[in-house]
Parts: structure tokens; C-alpha cells; sequence
């Protein structure tokens, strides 16, 4: 065996890879809504708030502080390249070229992230992105995959070469595992959605490739657009919660505020269309935005799931949409909440035929390493971190969501907008996730 | 990512590793039985012969004749290096120091395998080994692991680089899932008894470092001399059937031919002594060996149960010492059939306490490889290949064992020889590896 003496030194100096190695690697839907925002909203300051929501995870004392700063220093430091740039141009993206336009692909090349506030609190680190909405929205999952990768980090740095082994074995066994049952199944349409949460970045290569290699049509792409653009994947994903959660934020009455959640629809179909067109219902609550929407919200080609009971949401959905004069069977509805490979079967099992079903698999596709540690230990539980809009244009923003334990904002601005949006269909779940 | 030329390129051309590395690529016991025929039966002319007793896999069909020959006759152009002859003579074994005579070490310097005979019948290849017993004895364990691993690769051959990985991740997973069951357990003692069996040489040395890593003094050694020795673990293992089935074949009467089984344990006690006194009694039938035994047999040091079902063989073992007058608790039983984990912890929990129980771990060990692969085919179930004496000194050699089904030599010898040793204990139970 010929010692590779290079690779021998390079890894006796090793620290670690970049945690972000492109500034495309984050979800396709940010770069989507950063056109939007960057067209119609580029002077609001909005601040983004990154926190861990498993308090018994205590990730300041797990996580040394300097290597943090070092991996978001990176980040700042990263530009577009050209190649990223004539990509997103010249690519297909749900079917569309330049769905990016020239002045954003221009403007894009000179972006550059703004500062962060790092602090540590009860033994959890809080970052902090300021900024103008159209530069500190980019912070989100960034943020969230570096501090998740770093967590990992911390927890292979405790184990032996011999126990890695054993560890990835085990994680590689298991995504099979979960492979195998998705394999065959007729009509399946899976996309990756782990980019925030992810065990790595490496890891999460490596899932998307046996996703592809082996789902044949029944992977439908991933949420990574560094992914997507290294491996000539689809780029899946259209808006988030940001988008109502500022526009209301800004709303000046209760008329505006209550109208916020549609206006976002308004303008993003404006600015995009045809299969983008998916719409995120649940940031006031999912039964009082159906009940309330103008009929033209039915003309959207679907929905995604987030923080309700996917069965329910489901069943809501096929049937505000007959309720509304509409075939079910012409709609898309994504699920995107917590799956793993037996929800994705059983929403499968329920909604094939009915309606056009989809699954954006998160943290249990890109970090489930629940039992692969050697000993056992809880070293790689999934954490539930999050990253949100705490502020626009200098006042608290808010989500309300379909489960109470996920509601953001101040207390008194939640009371605030629960008085205005009700609590119709609310309910309370543990989150996992 | 720095390109590594030279491994690239020799991979390019890379055709396969040797499956025999070294003339210490053997088990241990098979030096310690040279030893004792160099000693006592220089001249006598034995042959063995290599089959596959799982006829529905069609071994000629599956591998490359060419291929099998290049790897034989690399074996015998291999000779025991400096470095190994030396740690033979100067290494302890079973506690003692100069276990192999100078002059022994002498001749093996100079040891060269004989020539084989492979012939092609039915789908199936098989091997013959002639030459004198000193010399043919060491084709055994070569023939055997040469074949299993060129087994395993005209397998792995058929998979992508992908499927490879995952194949091997689920490999180390299960392995690491038996590991687990036993660690912890106390007062086990298991050994590494994998060679002939084996899915690869680079497999066994992952799993023997794998139990050495992580079972502390419940794992005792292996029997492969070349990785005690690469690894500097315990060597282990003492005889086999070999040994009784010449000495049967040699015998000129029925007195002589009932006195072979005891014969063969007054020479070998005569060669060594102390731990090595192992027997193993089930050449002609365990139950008539047992009753038969002169008493001296019980100052044996234990018991090696191969072909028996292992509880009723083990607590026929401990009625016999306690009826002989001996207690139990001082004497050793190992267990070395088709044992897995779950065999392994059955028997711990019956025999802990009541005798000194130890477990030679196989097939199920090194080669356990049902249900690893990513289509779930079949092409790595393990099968039952042996190789076994076929005649000595002109007259054919027959072994009886425990179980109808592993009898081997021809018929009527076979009548002739349950004629004179019985059927008592003897059972009908489908051998699995």
C-alpha cells in the first residue's frame, strides 16, 4: 500500500471542511423569495432569530464558540461564482427558464451576507441577523446547517476511527432501510428537504445520491440548490412563513394585517406563476385562511403542509377545494412536517388517486442517526433549531401556525393576532423536529 | 481534493488482492497437527478432497476456472517469511513458550504445497489434494478460503460501486448488533474460528479487530495464525478430524480400528500437554467415544463439541465427568458448530457456572452476509464447502460425527465402520454451514 503522504499531512492538519461551502448551499425557495423581496420589499429591515428549541440540548456548552464564529466568518466571505450565477440564468426551474432575471442574477453577484449578533443565554447560543430583509433572510439556513453540522462535529470528535465506522455503517444501513420501502411504490414523489437540519453537508450529499440512484421517478429532486446545481437535480421549493410573517408585520390595521396572508399570494403571483404557485396556509392557522380566502385562491396549483396533522390538513384541503367547486385530483399538496418513511407511506396510502400527493423529507431523511452511535449514546438526537423573523420594519413579527407549541412572537402580539385570526383548527402536538 | 495518480491508476488495472496472503493464512491448529504428523507419520500418503455440500449453487457455473487456478497456484509459491517462522518459535501459545521444535521451524522454512487436481462435475468444481500427509494437511484451509473468497467477489462483482457500500454498511452494521448482544455478558469467552469460511481475508481481520476492540477478555483470540500474528492476538485451536480419520484408515483390524480414536489422544498428549489436550470426539460418534474412553481420557483438559447439538452434547459431557468421578467446573468445553450469537448466549446461559464454556465462532462470524445486500439476492448465502481426508496410505478414510448427514467416505466403509462404533447419539439435523 503507497502512503499518500499529501492526504497523510493534510489530514494531520485537518480542522474541518467548511460547513457552507457555496452560497448556494441553501434552500432553492430563499433564492426564490429573495427575487421577491429584492422586487418588492428592498428597503424593509427585517431581523432574523436563530434558537434551539430542545432546551435539554444545552449546544453552548457542547460547541466551542470560536469555531462557530469561524464557520459564520466564512460565510460572509463567500460569493456567488460565475458558474452559480449562469446557472440559476440559464437553468429550468419548474419548467421554466429565467425565472431569475437578469438585474437579481446581477445584483446577486455582489451579495454579501451582513453582520451577526452571537450570544450565549442559559447554555444555548441566540444569533442574531439584522439587515435589510433582501440580505438578512439569507442568514437562515446558513445559519441552521452550520450549527447543526458543528454539533455534529462535536460528537464525531468524541468517538474512535473504528467507532465512525461502526456509526456511518449504521446510518447507511438504516437510510437503505428506509429506501427499500419507498422502492416501487407506485406514483411516490419525494423530494429532499434537509438542508437546515441536516447531519452534514457530506451526509446530506450522500442521501440525496442513493435518493436518486435508487428512487428512479419517485424522487422528484431536493430543496439544496448547491445539490441540485452540482448534480444536475431538480431545485424544489417555492415560499416560507417569512413572507406573510413580514407583510403582517407591517400591516398598519387589523384590516391589512388580516389581509397580509393573501397579499403575499398576490404579489408572488405577480412575480411568478404556473407551478410555483404554492401556497403556505398555515401561518394564522390553516382553517381560517380556506375559510377566508377569495375564490381566486383557488386557481393555485396546491398547498404544503406544515405545522397540522397531515391526514387532517389533507382531508381539509380536498375538502375546501370541493367545497369551492374544484377536482382535487388537478392539485398538488406537499407535506412537509416532521416525515419519516412510515408517514410517508401511510399519506400515500390515503391520498394516492385523490389528489397529487408529495413529501418534503426533512431531518429524518438527512439526520437520522437515532441508534447508530456505537454505545448508544443520545449524542445525535435531532434538535428542533430554528430559525425565524423576530422583527420588520421595527415591529415584532408573529406566527400563529396550526399547533401552539410552534406560535412565535411576543405574548402579547400572539394574543393580538389570535384575537384576529381565531384558534379554528388548532391544536397541540409535541415537536419532534 | 488532491488526485491520489498512483492509486487511481493501479486500481484501473487492478485485478484482485491474493485471497491467501501468506502460508500462515491458516488455522493455528493446522501448525500444531504438521508439527505431530511431521513427528509421527512422516511417510504416509494422504489425500483430501474439496467439496460443495450446498449443490444448488453451482460453483463452477459462478466462478472463473483461470482465476481460481492463478490463486492456488499462488499459495504454492508462497513460504513461510523469516519474520513469521521466527514468531512461531519465539511467540507464546496456550501459556507455553517453544511450543514448535527448532527442527520443525527448520523444515517449515523450506515447506512447499504439492500440486492439486481440480477437476469440473455437475456444476461443481472439485478439488484433490495428494501427497504426503505432511505436506497435503496444509492444502485444507488454502483450498478452502481461496474458494469461499472467489465466491464472494465473482458477487461483489456483479454491484455497483453504490451498491457496494451500502452491501458493506449493513454488513458492519449486523456484525456491530452481535457485538453488542455479547458485550457485557460475563465470563464469556469467544474466539474468532472464521478462516475457512470466510467472505474475505480483509473481512475477517475487520471482524477479529472489531471483537478485539470491543469485547475486552471476553474475546480470547483467533484461530488464524496470520492475523494472531499481524495483530498480535492469542493463536487458537489444537486438532481435527484429520487426525482419528488416518489413524483409521492405517489400521489393519477391528481392535486397531476402535483404538484409533484414543490413540490419537496418547501421541498427541505425548507432542504437548497441558492446555492443548482439547479432544474432540465425534469422529466415529461422541456417545461411544465417551463410553469407551479409557479412564486417563479424562485428564484431558476439555472438550471441543463440533457435530452434536451442543446442549445435549455439553451436559452428556458433564454427566460423563461427574460418573467418572471428575468435576465438571475444572474442565473446558468448546462449542465450534455453526454457532451464531443467539447459540452463543443460549449456551452461556445454560453452562456458565457449571463447566468452563468457550465458543469458536465460524461461518456465522466471518461471513455473515444474509440479507446485506441492496437488492436482498441471494449470492451471499453462505455454503457448506469442506474439505475432507478421502484416503490414507492407500485405504479410503470415513468419518461418522454426531448428525447422519455429515458422515463422509464411501458407503460401504461407512457400514462397515457404524458396524463396529454404533449409532448411539447419533442424529439426523440439516447442516446449514
Amino acid at each position: 500500500m503507497i502512503v499518500n503522504f499529501s492526504q497523510r499531512a493534510h489530514n494531520h492538519n485537518f480542522e474541518s471542511d467548511w460547513a457552507v461551502r457555496s452560497l448556494l448551499d441553501t434552500d432553492f425557495y430563499k433564492l426564490l423569495m429573495l427575487q421577491f423581496i429584492w422586487k418588492h420589499f428592498p428597503d424593509v429591515p427585517v431581523s432574523f432569530g436563530l434558537i434551539n428549541r430542545t432546551k435539554s440540548v444545552r449546544l453552548a456548552d457542547e460547541l466551542d464558540e470560536a469555531e462557530l464564529r469561524r464557520q459564520l466568518d466564512h460565510v460572509r466571505e463567500l460569493r456567488f461564482r460565475r458558474s452559480e450565477l449562469i446557472w440559476l440564468a440559464g437553468n429550468t426551474f419548474y419548467g421554466r427558464r429565467g425565472i431569475f432575471e437578469p438585474e437579481f442574477i446581477e445584483w446577486l453577484a455582489d451579495f454579501e451576507l451582513p453582520p451577526y449578533r452571537l450570544e450565549r443565554r442559559d447554555g444555548q447560543f441566540e444569533l442574531r441577523f439584522d439587515g435589510p430583509w433582501t440580505h438578512s433572510t439569507m442568514w437562515e439556513i446558513y445559519g441552521l446547517s452550520i450549527v447543526n453540522e458543528l454539533r455534529t462535529r462535536a460528537g464525531l470528535a468524541r468517538m474512535t476511527e473504528f467507532e465512525l465506522d461502526i456509526f456511518y455503517a449504521r446510518a447507511k444501513a438504516k437510510l437503505w432501510d428506509k429506501i427499500e420501502r419507498l422502492r416501487g411504490v407506485q406514483g411516490l414523489a419525494v423530494a429532499d428537504f434537509g438542508t437546515r437540519r441536516r447531519h452534514s453537508f457530506l451526509w446530506q450529499e450522500f442521501v440525496v445520491q442513493a435518493m436518486e440512484a435508487e428512487l428512479d421517478g419517485a424522487f422528484t429532486g431536493t430543496s439544496n440548490a448547491y445539490i441540485a446545481f452540482k448534480h444536475d437535480l431538480e431545485a424544489i421549493g417555492t415560499n416560507a412563513h417569512e413572507l406573510p410573517m413580514v407583510l403582517a408585520a407591517l400591516a398598519t390595521d387589523d384590516r391589512s394585517l388580516a389581509d397580509a396572508q393573501y397579499r403575499v399570494l398576490e404579489l408572488w403571483q405577480r412575480t411568478y406563476g404556473g407551478a410555483l404557485l404554492v401556497m403556505l396556509p398555515d401561518t394564522y392557522g390553516t382553517t381560517q385562511f380556506l375559510e377566508r380566502a377569495p375564490q381566486w385562491v383557488t386557481g393555485w396549483t396546491g398547498i404544503r403542509i406544515d405545522s397540522k396533522n397531515p391526514a387532517t390538513a389533507g382531508e381539509e384541503y380536498i375538502d375546501w377545494l370541493t367545497s369551492r367547486g374544484v377536482d382535487p385530483r388537478d392539485k398538488r399538496i406537499l407535506f412537509s412536517d416532521g416525515l419519516d418513511v412510515g408517514d410517508i407511506l401511510d399519506l400515500h396510502a390515503r391520498f394516492a388517486g385523490r389528489i397529487k400527493a408529495g413529501y418534503g423529507w426533512g431531518t429524518l431523511l438527512t439526520n437520522d442517526f437515532r441508534g447508530c452511535h456505537p454505545r448508544r449514546t443520545a449524542d445525535f438526537e435531532p434538535i428542533s433549531l430554528v430559525c425565524k423573523v423576530k422583527e420588520a420594519g421595527g415591529r415584532p413579527a408573529v406566527k400563529l401556525s396550526d399547533n401552539y407549541l410552534k406560535a412565535t412572537g411576543p405574548a402579547a402580539e400572539i394574543a393580538r393576532y389570535r384575537a384576529l385570526f381565531g384558534t379554528a383548527g388548532v391544536a397541540n402536538v409535541p415537536v419532534l423536529v
